[in-house]
């Protein structure tokens, strides 16, 4: 199974929002449905409640943001009815960037409810789904409202690239030849992004409301370790080559850098008890081929070359930011060479992405 | 001062929304101002609540789809400090149709919360705006959840058209030559629409909130008065002269009617007494030229013909209509036609939609 969080920067009017490959995001909600079901169960059974709100936060605009919610919702449901109860009235928030595509999803909620009303008959009608634009390392909803958070591939994403990365030259992203100071830089904003998040949240959930967040993350304490900076790392050594060949500046590269930061299950325990509102009911650790249709029927024969594959689903986050930086002009020929040095590093080493999921309840 | 509500059917897809003229729609706001502004009051001095849901049906999606609820906060603002109040924290509904333009909104409101912060302070980050898909002739809300509800020129609009017009054969809308039982089926469409807006909406609003609702309406009793069906019959003329000239086809404008519904004072009243929820508080008339530039600075010559500014003005409410029916070959002959027309006659008659605003309040 494989996963990833795609920042999709569009170009040119500074608008920005997260977007997820589709193919893999029903992967994801796959992955973490055993935790989110529990969550959602415990939640339930403690106080079944006649009304909820939930919010699934960087909820990127595809045709699977609402395969999440009927997942959720679906859950609700059938606990309920174990316990003799009738679905109570939900209130959905779906939250992203303002330059996210809502309309999109908007018009796809006929679809949804047609669904919704197969799967569970009249309650469907109780299910009120909502589009919430804005970043969630600042407060979205009004204070003690919400009974579950949930957010896939999108916390990884930091709210800037951090300061202080001069140093990191020839690299885009962190990596065994980056000097301490970058690392540092790196993980500072990650904890001054996440603790952030953790404040509006516990300012946000109700007393005994939980929430469930998926990064794309590490087992390592390294940050620079190759589980995580790899994908990276290799799109630089496409950039670098065309450095070499006089096709990009070499500046231009010293000064890029992507907002990310995949964190190790201990960082974000970390910072979780840092905050001090959130008990930590499971925190997990698994890992998805870079392939996104590894064990996957492929629609085409194309879907069979892994690193058309790879770049194919690289491109879909990276290239806002490239173009944004770099303008569209070297896009094709970076993308050509990084499908090539991918495809080679594939049939000779184990890819994988890693993911880190935490699952916890908001103290009294 | 001179108002419309427009519906605009994006042509093909069966996608709808409410779409306001910019121009007219800042003009509808300063219109129900003084009564918007009574009943937010009212609300705020009763018992002033630490946070506030506030709901607008049929937002719409242009540059003053924010200035309205800029209005709603600065009210309560100004209540608040005069009561010696905090600002509550305040959650803001914006709904319209799935096909409605809310990605335009999201974008404008980072402008929108700088505009708030300029004029509120701190507070405005306390403003939580959120984006409700769907027909306001439907529930969208949680039970109980909601403290204000405001709808401006959208309730005109009937869930659809009426059956049994089989007999308004050359007329559009309701017209002086249209049968009785055309009459009754419009009516009865609007009490049917109306009643269910005011069933679902008094399972939203909480005890004792409010509502103000401002209708595109009339003030005769008859449904077919000159004052509200004048101007759709100047556009039938259009259509007639372009038949009997073999450019449209009779039996298409036979099968073609306006989903609008612009009731009296008395048949608003009449709906929110027998529904039963509601007590009024106000129920007012106002008129507005059909001009929109009337008694405005106008930004082109072209401005200051109140022929064209009227076809226009109706052309963005009847044009998606008038496609998905006829087709797009007619469109431009037909509003050339009907710009003349309406010149024409508001050289010689006065011309003026009539607004029907009522406020009411949950009981107890």
């Amino acid at each position: 199974m494989e996963v990833v969080q795609v920042l999709c920067m569009k170009g040119g009017n500074g608008d920005t929002s997260y977007a997820q490959n589709s193919v893999l995001q029903k992967k994801v909600i796959s992955l973490t449905k055993p935790i989110t079901d529990e969550a959602i169960s415990n939640l339930c059974c403690n106080n079944f409640p006649a009304r909820l709100c939930i919010a699934d936060l960087g909820c990127s605009s595809g045709p699977n943001t609402l395969f999440a919610v009927l997942e959720f919702v679906t859950t609700v449901d059938k606990v309920g009815k174990k316990m003799g109860r009738q679905l109570p009235e939900i209130q959905v928030f779906l939250n992203d960037l303002p330059g996210n595509d809502f309309n999109t999803i908007f018009k796809s909620l006929p679809t949804f409810q047609n669904d919704l009303q197969k799967t569970m008959g009249a309650g469907a009608e109780s299910c009120f789904v909502t589009g919430v634009p804005g970043s969630f390392y600042g407060r979205l909803f009004l204070g003690k409202s919400l009974h579950f958070v949930h957010s896939s591939y999108s916390l990884q994403w930091l709210s800037q690239v951090p300061r202080g990365l001069e140093s990191n030259k020839g690299n885009i992203y962190m990596a065994s030849s980056s000097p301490p100071s970058v690392l540092k830089a790196y993980y500072e904003q990650f904890q001054t992004d996440f603790s952030m998040f953790l404040r509006c949240r516990s300012e946000e959930l109700l007393e005994g409301g939980s929430m469930v967040l998926t990064f794309l993350g590490r087992r390592s304490e390294d940050p620079s370790s190759k589980e995580c900076c790899y994908i990276w790392e290799l799109l630089a050594v496409a950039l670098n080559d065309m450095v070499a060949e006089g096709l990009v500046e070499e500046e231009k590269i010293d000064s890029f850098n992507i907002p990310q930061y995949t964190p190790s299950p201990a960082e974000v325990k970390c910072e979780v008890e840092k905050e001090g509102s959130f008990t930590i009911n499971r925190l997990e650790v698994s890992e998805v081929n870079w392939n996104a249709y590894h064990g996957e029927f492929c629609p085409s024969d194309a879907h069979e070359d892994g690193g058309y594959n790879v770049a194919k689903l690289m491109r879909a986050v990276a290239e806002p930011l490239l173009v944004s930086h770099f303008g569209d002009g070297i896009i094709e020929e970076v993308f050509s060479r990084y499908q090539k040095i991918v495809a080679d590093r594939m049939s000779r080493e184990k890819t994988e992405f890693v993911n880190v999921t935490v699952s916890m309840t908001k103290r009294g």
